[in-house]
């Protein structure tokens, strides 16, 4: 695997002086092109070991290319910010919008590798960490990003070489630390590992560059070239003639007509007195709840999803107005923002991802993936399709770092929908409520229930399952949400109390 | 996950007596038209509880459809012969071709999840089974096949009543066993499992049909359904307008065009006295070896490639001289057969995978894809982009299975082979050996030398090392292939001795 990248490649000054300038025209031309027409965003990673010359490389790509539309992230050690996270939370929250060029530094990667070598993993471990990064990419490459992932190698000789040559000179001293001698000693122990990251995650979307990292000049060269292609390719190609291809069966309908939906029996109701009394019970409870020093290592994400006008608003007060104002956050999800729609569709889901103690809740979510966008068709077939599975995944990652994930359906019949919406026309306050919009979706009730009952079924997971509410009767549904939400907390602190 | 399944779904006699004639008529002409042009494999799973009625569904299916394009596969127990070779051996060699249907009635997930429940794996190695399981079905998928998995559900008292039902029934009582009754008592153990499994491998190619299994007609008519649209959707695809998406930069050749080809020294050679001494030694060593006990714990893969006329077969002629006739077999790899042809492009070397104690030697193999399929263009970008990672997975099951993989890349210069191709055609019976073909190659030289630097770069891995081979001296190349040949066997019978 490292073969090439041990043969001594060599650049002369002459050849490096002539070829610079061109490229770095080149570079800048290609960058004005993708700035001018955002049409994907570039993510560049430059990995590889001790004194290959990741840190000058990174800084070369800054001095080559216009900085305003490149960000470089040094991905050290996580922040308190972003232990609290999940560990990809830092990546996407540093994921470069489309007509931008993101260089990080150290990547999702670097600490997989490291626990491995270190012992703290064993491969078992490794190998997750290696498919959640496989996973990670596919999902960003099918939403059109061009990821680069650069490789600079050193053979042990030369390793050692070029850290004794920088420790010599004064002037770049500094750069070699002990921690860079300790993993010179680790160096075979790095390079089985190295390879197996390679192996397994050459994919055909995201594939690895390796570069013999000892001549400045080569190894400059080649970055800016291959960096300079790939702009340069997917800058000539026309996006709207690729179609991703679906190679699954169609979903279909059940053909008893018979579902989740139907099932539910929305003629239930809680009567005015009992529902004031379960009100306060409940709300009582959520309150005791967030304020229990326990809540401080709990972190919770109510997802609110429903037919129009099923009341998800009136749900969401009523658990608000129980809990802190410093501890709960409310994420409505209209139409994305221009920041937003640079970027894959999960983003700005994952900005709003809480810290510990608190509660994030969505008002519409990640979902409109797979109900409004499927059904309106703003997004493709092969889109949506692959959006359960990231969906899970990113469900499972949140679940990873201990975050309760509480996802309701508010369903409504569509005569009550009607009613609702006449209600709503006729009342002053109510009138800016209903739009045209409302009216059209009506019309594509029967498409909506097949993608909700899709959805229930490939997104309804131990981990995070869908709570489906009946609520015809507000009161009835505001109860169902309230008392679902506590119990989903209480369990969560009880595993604390086990502790 | 299983909601929808749980609803008691139900087909009444008269609706489904009035559905079948036809649903049969529409699968037949389906399965007519797939015969007809066979553009793609159908492959469908048929997992799911005991009870669920997954031997019925088989059954049933072949009652449906034409035998002669329906090929049943019940999955049971590994043979002998399947269990001395990579686990999933026994699945390749099952594939259906383009035009015909293969149903599977237990897959590459029965064992995974068993040994998971019953304790026998850890939550790790279930994920890494389900890896290898998506790996699979992505290639499958990306070589055109369609996949239809089906999984039969049945809730805890659903499946309570259907065992006893089946058990009251003197006709049916064989059909619950004991293990049934112990598989019943851990259903939730299995719930849970199963749930992973669909979550985890629920991809946008491939994903899981869950169906309620208590009604027979409600099954059968479902799963007759699923696979009818999906093979209309497909038939009715314009395939050759789906082009994949190829999201990678481009690979570039060498900036200073230094590469591993050029930095091998052609000028060794071995004089004939030399050559006589060392043949003799490393044959010797080559027959002792492979008539060592322990090699009946061995399994050997050679693969030879290299440029046109650089002597392959001499190379392999003085391997087959040494070794007992019984334990070697030579797979010369010319174009794919009919047979071939309709299959995934690795599936003609799966089906050559050696038992324990035989070595297999390939003239010239999988790396066809990466190399004269990349520089002809008889595949796409995409498929040769993602061929590397394909090959790397299929050699590490190689590897972990204990199979040898010795990979040679027999290098001559360009005047020497110019040099070979006179002499060819000068020479009565080396005329045969040379062909027009040969010669266009030869114009291609350089694309050649890419194809084979990206493919060394990409695919030499510690577990499965190139060897290079200067071979502009034949008997240099034919002793340094005996002798590395030796060395792998040698390190890998010392682990043996370990043990």
């Amino acid at each position: 695997m490292f073969e090439s990248a041990e043969l001594g490649h060599k650049i002369d000054k002459a050849t490096y002086d002539a070829e610079v300038p061109k490229l770095r025209e080149a570079l800048l031309d290609a960058q004005f092109d993708l700035a001018e027409k955002p049409k994907f965003p570039v993510i560049i990673l430059v990995g590889g070991v001790d004194g290959a010359g990741r840190g000058e490389t990174v800084n070369l790509l800054n001095e080559w290319m216009d900085p305003r539309y490149v960000q470089t992230h040094g991905m050290g050690e996580p922040s308190d910010e972003e232990m609290e996270r999940p560990m990809m939370w830092r990546f996407w929250r540093a994921l470069p919008p489309k007509g931008k060029i993101g260089v990080f530094l150290g990547s999702w990667y670097t600490w997989p590798i490291l626990n491995r070598v270190m012992g703290l993993t064993k491969t078992a471990d490794l190998d997750q960490s290696l498919e959640r990064a496989k996973r990670l990419e596919k999902m960003l490459t099918d939403e059109g990003a061009l990821i680069i992932k650069f490789w600079l190698h050193l053979s042990k000789e030369k390793q050692e070489a070029r850290l004794k040559l920088l420790e010599k000179n004064p002037k770049t001293r500094w750069r070699v630390t002990k921690r860079d001698w300790e993993h010179y000693k680790r160096y075979d122990k790095f390079l089985a590992v190295h390879e197996a990251v390679i192996r397994h995650t050459s994919t055909a979307e995201a594939p690895w560059i390796v570069i013999e990292g000892a001549d400045a000049r080569y190894r400059s060269l080649t970055v800016g070239k291959v960096i300079l292609e790939g702009l340069r390719k997917r800058l000539a190609e026309d996006d709207k003639k690729k179609v991703a291809i679906v190679r699954a069966a169609p979903l279909l309908p059940s053909i008893d007509k018979l579902h989740i939906l139907k099932a539910l029996d929305l003629t239930q109701k809680l009567e005015k007195k009992k529902f004031a009394e379960e009100l306060e019970k409940y709300q009582g409870k959520l309150a005791l709840l967030t304020r229990d020093p326990r809540f401080k290592n709990i972190t919770v994400v109510a997802v609110f999803e429903g037919n129009d006008a099923a009341g998800k608003g009136g749900s969401i007060r009523r658990i608000t107005s129980a809990v802190d104002a410093r501890q709960y956050q409310v994420v409505p999800i209209a139409a994305p923002t221009e920041e937003e729609r640079a970027q894959p569709y999960l983003w700005r889901f994952w900005r709003h991802v809480p810290r510990k103690g608190r509660i994030t809740i969505f008002d519409r979510s990640w979902y409109g993936r797979v109900l409004v966008e499927r059904v309106e068709k703003f997004c493709s077939e092969a889109d949506w399709m692959r959006a359960y599975h990231e969906i899970n995944d990113f469900e499972a990652q949140l679940e990873r770092s201990h975050v309760i994930v509480v996802k309701f359906w508010l369903t409504i019949s569509k005569e009550e929908q009607l009613r609702r919406f006449e209600e709503r026309k006729k009342t002053g306050f109510k009138r800016f409520k209903i739009t045209d919009e409302d009216w059209r979706n009506r019309e594509k009730w029967e498409d909506y229930e097949q993608a909700i009952c899709d959805m229930v079924d490939r997104t309804s997971t131990r981990l995070a399952p869908w709570t489906l509410v009946e609520a015809n009767d507000k009161n009835f549904a505001r109860i169902k949400v309230l008392k679902t939400l506590c119990q989903r907390i209480e369990t969560a602190m009880k595993k604390i109390e086990v502790k």
